[in-house]
């Protein structure tokens, strides 16, 4: 389903590629320069696959010094960056760029310190989040922040993604979590930006301004991130709904009444049905909408969460409540929520939007989404993080369908989307980012003057564009 | 102690400011445009009384509309601005400049949405800080951050300084609480940056930029902010220490633990004393600081805490633990604290400083603090947020104490005092900002490079220099 690829610009290729790639030779370890077609073909796209070009070559580095002198060697010959983590990204943010290098930073994947004294851990950006995740576990400590991708996704994509998760209702998103970053600026500065402190008003939030620019304002080579001691482990519920309104109804109803549960995630009757297709866990396959509300408050206080979390499903109409038995079952029907795209993906072609909207608008949302899907004769399957008012509303395509025809209603339905999403306050992408893919929506959403100062802060940053061009603002 | 008084820029005055007066009268309702020299006084300077400069004139806009043509107006006319919230501000931020005209944003002070359904309030800048607090609180809502000058301060004055507070160590800071800003640029753009989605990566953090940047980057006209349900009343409790050793012991132990208290302050002999002398609590005179520590979590997760908060205090060598019998008594508690700069003043000139240091770094802190006071023979009150780290270290001249002399001592103390917070790591600025007055340190602190990015930025947002010049970067 490729719908854009972007043009060659003839910037990119002022000087030749072989004295670039000799200097790059000289800075990096023998096998950490990709060159070859074939190897370079994992590198052509990240998670978006409708994004694809093949790099100039992939570079990967082993420590800061490396990166500066990539950076330096890259401005010498103009030829430009494409900062990249783990490429599970979803909006073609780390695809190639003709003629461009990526820099991969998954060679820089050393957790530097668990600091218990003030609840923080300091890595390298190639580190995957899931082994962030289990190397402070080990110690007691816990790092909230889990993207579904966490068992692959590096904190550096995290970090120029602001990724979200499962757990952002309660803990926050990726930006929230950052103390302190070490970039390497695009004049080849190595410029750090916080500490340890959890209160710091000295001089302008370049980090926030950093964290989600997607690589395009500076390259993340350390960064130190908030902690906080492991919650209690988590007690679950799974409520189904004969409509989606209903579940809707609870979804806000909880927002209203100030439960902060640790997961609120929701699932309607399609993605129901294909998770439960693939991984058999004994779902109400004829419900509307399945509400999955988890909470990791200590004992009296998490069955206190999870009764008032009921009761809001009860009164919004929920045709069966049921609390995961244990621990081992809790994981299982987490699982599957985290495996939703996945079930989605096994019926046939898959296309995940990432739409956001203001939590008391989920019904309407809901409702929008089931009148475009039959406006424009698309499957959806709708799945998502319900409790921040982000949803995967997920474009599926039979294996009996032509692609040509469909990715033609794909098309006009998303613009259909994007627009009830703009009516209601929304907003076109709550976490997976602008990247190559989202651009003219950028525009609608935000508007020119807004869009006329990240352009501003771009040329002020990266004057040379040398930072992964294109991506955010095109 | 005037220590800094900035030369008039001749940039400043190069139309007559005859002409543009006569624009802002017609522009202004006839009572919201101040030229007469003593009802200019007040604005001269903000909190901070050392920088102190009679503006040209003083507006006071009722709306955006009268902001953008007064701004368009300054820039025809090449005269800067300086915005204003309530004047509380605390590092010269809001100081008058000679020359430029001074908007005081009083009148824009309507709370213009209470959002029960997505736990949000929007308002103008103008809104006095408790007044946003009681109008959510009657509804049974909760807005979070509460510098101390809460019942005085503005909305705007906080957002522009990213205003922390006492319940910082739970809830986080201003920046934290904002989910949508409006705005008008140099350019006199009206940009609306975000919205009421709790997730939302469309394209970079400016909203998380212009927070923080003391009015230098854009005129804040509106702001939605996250509100939670109101949390149970709060339990009390006291510790006083022998040492301020023991005290620092104990917030590490309690960061260290897990603890997320609502409140964790802390204040030292000589502040103890000062408050007790003006408000007669009954504290414990001879210990050499008490803690103060808050649950607002309910029924037995509240008291559990304040177990855990106890046990940290008693590990550590708490001579005394007592806690608030009701709720008027933690009130009586919490209100000792929160005057404690005030207590200090009645002592003589006082003059707070801001450090922040990581929280495990607080015990050696403490330590350098007594050390400095004792190698510059001045006095220094110590008081803060013991779990954010961050200290008020308030430098006190006796009334029998000449001026002159007490200053000189003071300016070496206050070099050997950030030298040493930059030594532990930490920041000469946790909540009160870079303003007028620290703009050497932050060179210091941040560096050169990361210095020469907010340059940038300032150029790009605001390439005449109109918005509160000299302040943030000198």
């Amino acid at each position: 389903m490729r719908e854009h690829t972007p043009e060659r610009d003839p910037e990119f290729s002022k000087a030749s590629p072989e004295a670039l790639l000799r200097e790059l030779r000289a800075i990096l370890a023998p096998d950490s320069l990709i060159t070859d077609e074939e190897l370079l073909r994992p590198y052509e796209c990240d998670g978006l696959s409708a994004y694809r070009r093949l790099p100039l070559a992939v570079a990967l580095p082993e420590d800061e010094a490396q990166v500066v002198a990539i950076l330096a060697a890259c401005h010498r010959a103009g030829v430009p960056i494409v900062p990249r983590g783990a490429g599970t990204g979803l909006s073609g943010g780390a695809a190639g760029i003709e003629g461009a290098l990526t820099i991969s930073f998954t060679r820089m994947n050393r957790i530097l310190e668990i600091d218990h004294g003030n609840l923080t851990v300091s890595v390298q950006p190639g580190v995957v989040n899931a082994d962030l995740k289990a190397a402070v576990a080990a110690e007691g400590l816990f790092y909230a922040p889990d993207p579904a991708s966490y068992e692959s996704c590096t904190i550096g994509g995290n970090l120029a993604t602001n990724a979200g998760g499962l757990c952002c209702v309660k803990y926050g998103v990726t930006r929230d979590a950052v103390l302190d970053l070490e970039i390497v600026t695009a004049a080849g500065k190595i410029v750090r930006l916080g500490g340890k402190n959890v209160k710091d008003v000295a001089g302008y939030g370049l980090m926030p301004l950093i964290v989600g620019s997607q690589g395009t304002l500076a390259l993340i080579t350390e960064a130190t991130l908030r902690l906080r001691a492991a919650p209690a482990p988590r007690t679950t519920l799974l409520a189904f709904f004969p409509t989606v309104d209903a579940a809707g109804d609870a979804v806000a109803a909880m927002t209203a009444g100030g439960l902060v549960p640790v997961t609120l995630e929701l699932m309607d009757q399609f993605t129901v049905r294909a998770v439960d297709d693939v991984h058999h866990l004994g779902l109400d396959r004829d419900a509307a909408a399945m509400l999955l509300v988890e909470s990791d408050l200590p004992g009296p206080a998490g069955l206190a969460e999870m009764e008032a979390a009921e009761a809001a499903c009860q009164a919004a109409g929920a045709s069966m409540v049921l609390r995961a038995a244990d621990p081992v079952e809790a994981d299982w029907l987490r699982q599957g929520r985290r495996l939703a795209y996945r079930a989605l993906e096994a019926i046939g072609a898959a296309r995940m939007e990432d739409i956001g909207v203001p939590r008391s608008r989920i019904p309407e949302m809901l409702r929008a989404i089931g009148d475009v899907a039959a406006a424009h004769n698309v499957t959806i399957g709708t799945f998502g993080h319900a409790g921040d008012g982000n949803l995967h509303p997920t474009f599926v395509v039979g294996p009996g369908e032509p692609e040509a025809v469909a990715l033609e209603r794909i098309t006009a339905a998303k613009a259909a989307l994007y627009e009830a999403v703009l009516a209601l306050g929304g907003t076109v992408t709550a976490e997976h980012g602008i990247g190559a893919s989202r651009q003219a929506w950028l525009l609608r959403q935000r508007g020119e003057d807004a869009v006329a100062m990240m352009r501003a802060i771009k040329r002020a940053l990266d004057p040379d564009n040398l930072l992964n061009p294109g991506r955010v603002l095109g």
